[in-house]
């Protein structure tokens, strides 16, 4: 048995050079808005559903990007209504949002 | 397709409270040892091992913890001998380390 249900890591990568990372793009904001909306769903811990910080997932072209495991469902996304869907269709029913989903040769 | 074949998450979360957490027990030194022998056997990246820093992964009473996706197996570990034998078995090999595997009702 998973210890959680869905397990998503959202990419908060910060550089200090200035180069361009997903902390720059609106990361903690999704990262705040999933959290916070699973929370309210009363989804979150144990057998259910962890909204996680990450570092760097090293899949910066299409940043900013967040990965559902165990699905192994890579995701990009611009605005809350985005995160929305993702909670709503994938964490919360188990659907892949196939319209947000990153293309398989996006990488670094 | 996945991205990775494996994806580990280290936990490298710092409470300023003081208050224990996986940084205060080795967790940067063990990412950083398996994120360099993952290196030096050039398997890291797409189609292979991707080893990655994470928050708060909430089951700080074994700390400290990390997971490998999308096998789902949670690890705890003391040394750099613990990470060899998850870096050659596991990430590697594709075998879990049944002795360092984090019992299911150890939680937060």
């Amino acid at each position: 048995m998973s210890y959680y249900q869905r397990h998503i890591f959202f990419c908060l990568n910060q550089r200090d050079s200035g180069e361009n990372a997903c902390a720059q793009h609106g990361a903690q904001e999704a990262f705040n808005h999933c959290k916070s909306r699973i929370k309210a769903a009363g989804l979150s811990g144990v057998g259910q559903v962890r909204v996680n910080k990450a570092g760097c997932l090293d899949r910066c072209a299409g940043g900013p990007v967040a990965v559902i495991y165990p699905e192994e469902t890579w995701y990009t996304f611009v605005d809350n209504s985005d995160i929305d869907e993702i909670v709503d269709k994938h964490l919360i029913g188990g659907e892949v949002v196939e319209r947000l989903v990153l293309p398989p040769n996006v990488g670094r």
